[in-house]
């Protein structure tokens, strides 16, 4: 391969770093406890994931002004709870709450170690569509090593869109073929890929769990397919 | 004090975390010699420095868009070169390798320690008029711990103006109030005050070297007065 090695790795961190799925669901099964209630809390955080890309399509539209992911998660929030009869249950301080969950969600095995290892040869940051104040304490959380916090905030856009990809090259001063983003998701890759970063392609098949459909192995014709981080830094 | 602790310090980086004077002054002094030529190195990193607050000012006062500091600096540093007669020495490509001497400062004893434990209990970032692309190598450089990167580039914009300390409390789904700004430089803390943030003056007495005329110690009400970051954390 000609392409030189990169001066900086970028992450998609929502099912490539963390496991947001368990996690979240662990959350919403102590707060509905703690209130002595019950709910399914792995279709709970399905659904509210499942209001993800919606949320943000009007921004990537241009219908919307860019708003923090924090704020698309606390309204995803109540309408899940809308959806399921609950949406006068909770106060606004209790829905914050819990939307505290998404920062506080466990990273995958390797990705501790991986980074650590990877950050003594290159700038690592995610590039995520989470804010910074949600990446900065997810990092806290997780103990991330992150160099600098990159992604939708700096670019007041989300991914898929190219200048995301851009945002985060621009603001390392470096151009997009120094730059690798890795990413359990092809479809984030084919639009890195198409900015002109390099691409990595890690399989985290138990991210959606028994509704796992995709991304099992790599689509795309890829700079790199690893099954841990540890192995990008080798 | 009836103020909370803060949740989030952010700290101004040139002066108070890193001795940017002997740093700067060693990589010229190398840059020349190099080249087999000799120059005054500490006076020629005082005047590199001294056309940085004239060259911010244009962009502060609504004449120029922002630019990044990596720019003001390689702009200053043809002034510099020019000003010595050295206009013409230099390429382009040579006069960016120098200009990268402020991506490689070394922070004053007492920081890497402090920064690495009073992040065990708040978030911690620079607030600098140094770019994300600049303040994350320097950080890989010096050890410095930083939780993320804030400053002037998220608020397109340079200190003192409000919005960039207000862009920085934002950044962390902050209030100001929640946000303790660090700085060697009481006219730092004047602005980041005026903005409704906490205080911390920590004295660094020799970075200006024999022409350090200001700044020996305390001149505002701050929230806090420190030798050292560790102090800070305690």
């Amino acid at each position: 391969m000609s392409k030189m090695n990169p001066k900086a790795y970028i992450f998609d961190v929502f099912g490539t770093i963390v496991d947001w799925r368990t996690s979240v669901a662990r959350k919403v099964d102590t707060f509905f406890s703690e209130r002595g209630q019950t709910v399914d809390a792995l279709p709970f955080a399905d659904a509210w994931r499942g209001q993800y890309v919606p949320a943000m399509a009007k921004i990537r539209s241009g219908n919307r002004g860019y708003v923090p992911l924090d704020v698309l998660h606390f309204e995803n929030l109540k309408q899940v709870l809308s959806d399921l009869g609950l949406g006068d249950k909770f106060s606004d301080a209790e829905c914050w709450q819990l939307n505290a969950a998404w920062e506080r969600l466990d990273p995958w095995p390797d990705c501790v170690s991986g980074l650590t290892t990877l950050k003594q040869s290159a700038i690592i940051a995610p590039c995520s569509n989470g804010s910074i104040a949600l990446m900065t304490r997810l990092a806290k959380y997780g103990g991330l090593p992150w160099d600098c916090i990159l992604g939708a905030e700096i670019a007041q856009n989300y991914k898929p869109e190219p200048v995301v990809y851009h945002a985060c090259c621009e603001a390392l001063r470096l151009q997009p073929q120094e730059v690798m983003m890795v990413a359990a998701h092809n479809d984030d890759l084919v639009a890195a890929q198409k900015a002109g970063l390099q691409t990595a392609f890690i399989p985290r098949p138990t991210e959606y769990g028994e509704h796992q459909s995709k991304d099992f192995e790599a689509t795309g014709d890829w700079d790199a397919v690893v099954s841990t981080i540890d192995e990008l830094a080798r």
